[in-house]
């Protein structure tokens, strides 16, 4: 094979953080706490300051965190939401989160997802959507967010996917403004004019 | 690891297929033909019916073709605009298109990108959009192309992303026509009302 292959794999830190705790998370803050851990162990390990996660909505299972791989792994594709996603399918052997006999899966984002993730959620069979810092906290601070559709929400809504905004958006908003502070780098802003 | 990993590579007979074709694609309808082939080809090997491919676009030489591997990986995100985005980065090992120093790059697509591939070229520093199929040819048989921002072209070209519509469409759609023909599976044409 004459092209260069790309393996998606977590950290082994992350397998770390993950031992040190439980395997349900019963709240969405609960949920939306792991994920602003992963954010911000990301920042300490030369990542993005972006955290997701996958649950069983109901029983409130963890099935596959996700942390933003962009810089690490030199791919701009595998943003956190992305990366929780392609994991939990994987180990669900699946493309369809809402395929017969399955629970329903709730993503967990410590930003509410950019243009393209939402596009992605849309297509992974997720069921509910749980956001912590908005698009405009984002957006405050320089992150380009892309260019979204009219009424996302609702269209998300009108897909069968729940949308819920706000948990611990005070905290999720911390750690954006935390990787600002340390000099993180605003990767894709650039914005040239032709 | 208690994760699955996920492994991005090109089955063997996209590189049977290449290794029959020229290195470089002068014309965009060459560089569609291409797109086409694959496509059509991924339809024989189980998969959807959609191709991509980067190019220099100034030289037309090949960086890194695509095609659509959701069926046959379990995986949602890897549409053939996303495949050959990642492999692209990964042959560059630079996660931005547009880095200091690089020729500017073409991504040719036999369908108009769905919503989530449009925000992955965002991200991605393609400098140079081909489209096939429109997205209403898509639509017209079945696919759900996703929710799209409005004016999406011009918000695309704002970002200095060059759009052109309409090589080889007729080919293009011919494409999606022989994937419903030959009883291909509309995946993620879900669309449960809650």
């Amino acid at each position: 094979m004459r092209f260069k292959t790309y393996t998606l794999q977590l950290p082994p830190w992350v397998d770390d953080i993950l031992s040190e705790q439980d395997q349900i998370y019963p709240t969405v803050e609960e949920r939306m706490a792991l994920a602003i851990t992963l954010a911000t162990n990301n920042i300490k390990n030369n990542g993005g300051p972006f955290g997701a996660a996958v649950f069983e909505r109901e029983s409130g299972r963890l099935v596959a965190p996700g942390i933003n791989l962009v810089l690490q792994t030199n791919c701009s594709v595998v943003h956190a939401e992305i990366v929780a996603i392609m994991l939990t399918q994987q180990q669900l052997a699946n493309f369809d989160l809402s395929a017969e006999g399955f629970p329903d899966y709730e993503l967990v984002s410590t930003t509410e997802p950019c243009a393209m993730c939402l596009g992605a959620i849309t297509w992974s069979g997720i069921s509910s959507l749980v956001c912590g810092a908005r698009d405009e906290d984002a957006r405050s601070i320089g992150f380009d967010e892309g260019d979204k559709p009219e009424n996302r929400f609702a269209k998300l809504k009108s897909r069968a996917i729940s949308v819920t905004l706000d948990v611990l958006r005070d905290e999720a908003k911390a750690v954006l403004q935390q990787y600002i502070d340390e000099g993180g780098i605003i990767y894709n802003g650039r914005m040239k004019i032709i």
